[in-house]
């Protein structure tokens, strides 16, 4: 059973999971692998008894459960990092505090071609995927022992993928990620002083001066956030004030995946295809913050190594002014360059 | 000037400094560098030259500043993240805020044999090292615009390192970073429940354990923290209660010195002479924290690519119990493996 630690100074939790145990062996560099042709990859069609048994999938053929002619398929992840059954067990060590690591890992696999990043993939492709995470949003929330549910996207090995057949990870957690709880906390104070959520005024400056605007279209905004942590880093967030992802319109869905199409590849192209990081930050489940926590999409490409010191220091330097970066992208044609 | 702005939902300050001018080109992978032999390296003897002016040196040959002959060496970095010069003159923008980039950014060079990593230097050099970082802490704090001395070293080109010649920074801040602003918070709600330091209190639980401890000497501590972000994440903290690394006295500088070469020993016997990184996590320059904030050195290895999406939830997953990775590195031998 995985375990959740609390650092005892910071108060962030930890999970210690060793499913697939590492001896300091294990570390030695692993050198980059060439792009395969996907031969083996049990994301693909014809491989569905690789995976454990799905979970969800669409599929317009009539077909059953983990046979061919899905477009997207949900799986459990094989080595999850996190166990679905039993109690979370809180208890002290001393000074330190630990409890289960109960939780549920998912695999949203976004397509059956093995050589389709999602770059690639249609826009209505693209809302499939959306979907997929709003269902199994929605099924996990009526578990009450979880709090979280953190949806991301690692493209590429520098970004931390270790299958490169396009995939997201969903995982359900009793507990709230500090990076959520600190903006959580921002935008509760923010909220007390001005009752306003400040992405929405965020949105209306920004849409105001234009200098960080990437794109827009009728229910989303693309922009570089004024102080990012990394170059090119960059938001989509919903027009309109929505706490919980899962909750938004049929039409949110389909802007956002055409927000998300024309940023990938524009960052594509100014960047010649980079690694990179996606994370939707939704509303914790069992909090009541509606009124200002606002959903939003959050894209990181891996460009500089300098990051280093950064896990120490919460510190970052950006050698890129969003100003600059919003003024690339705005700029980038959106025509895919085929091919990298 | 480079500019400080800060993220107005989580309160984070970032630095925005564009000296190393990049354009998004710049970004292109870059391939691993084999290991040269110092050629053109402006760290090594004969090339004093090629460094700003040096700010302070250890020399036991009486010859003049910027000379050969030191055993350690201060120089500013050639591309500052921040400026000496200026006032910090904060505005807003809006619902943004901001304020000059004003602050030093040193190279604090560890020896002046290009081939020699941190791990191969005697006690009495990395002794050294500690009494620079000293030196130049108990300079710049009289300057009273800044509030926090980072020191940090990047070991490695996966560990953010861009100059391989063996080196430490120093970066003085008009803020206190959020990672050091969230143990400061956290020791001080400890202290005001308990009125006990709470690093004290993990020292004395784990001492007790001996699970976690890695080593142990008079004046210091080393060990596995209980809830570790990254596989072999270790502490060294000073054994007794202290909170301005710059105030330590000599006999801890000497024990330090030992606990360092014997962890790095250990570390490349285990791990292969992995990247990593250390960061030096002193109290604030001007708050009263000494009753609670306990210096310590944090060590992390850069093992796992897997801390992708991390950056973006504050989310953790960690493969190796820290128990383990405390009883890997208590057992492996001090005999330093030579070469790598």
């Amino acid at each position: 059973m995985p375990e959740l630690r609390k650092d005892p100074i910071t108060g962030r939790w930890v999970i210690i999971s060793t499913t697939r145990a590492m001896r300091p062996n294990d570390f030695h560099a692993v050198a980059s692998q060439p792009r395969s042709n996907g031969e083996g990859c049990p994301f693909c069609y014809g491989r569905e008894a690789k995976t454990p048994p799905e979970i969800l999938a669409y599929r317009s053929n009539g077909d059953g459960p983990n046979s061919s002619g899905w477009t997207v398929r949900v799986v459990p992840n094989k080595f999850p990092a996190l166990g679905i059954e039993g109690d979370l067990n809180r208890q002290g060590e001393g000074v330190f505090d630990k409890m289960n690591g109960i939780g549920a890992h998912e695999v949203i696999i976004e397509t059956p071609d093995h050589n389709k990043t999602m770059t690639d993939l249609p826009e209505k492709r693209i809302e499939d995927v959306l979907w997929a995470f709003r269902d199994r949003m929605l099924d996990l929330r009526k578990d009450t022992r979880f709090r979280y549910i953190l949806i991301f996207k690692n493209h590429g090995e520098a970004a931390g993928a270790s299958l490169e057949h396009s995939h997201s990870q969903l995982i359900a957690l009793p507990i709230v990620p500090k990076r959520i709880r600190e903006e959580v906390d921002g935008a509760r104070q923010y909220f007390q002083y001005k009752e306003r959520c400040i992405y929405c005024d965020i949105i209306r400056q920004e849409l105001e001066s234009g200098t960080r605007i990437v794109a827009e279209n009728e229910d989303t905004v693309t922009l570089s956030p004024y102080a990012p942590r990394f170059p090119f880093e960059t938001w989509i967030l919903p027009r309109r004030h929505e706490s919980f992802f899962e909750h938004s319109s049929s039409r949110v869905y389909e802007n956002l995946s055409k927000a998300i199409k024309s940023m990938l590849v524009k960052t594509d192209t100014v960047l010649d295809h980079p690694a990179y990081n996606l994370v939707l930050q939704s509303a914790p489940l069992q909090e009541n913050t509606q009124e200002y926590y606002h959903w939003h999409l959050e894209y990181m490409p891996r460009l500089v190594r300098v990051a280093g010191f950064e896990w120490g220091s919460g510190f970052y330097i950006n050698p890129v002014l969003p100003e600059d970066a919003a003024r690339h992208l705005r700029e980038a044609s959106m025509e895919a360059k085929v091919g990298s």
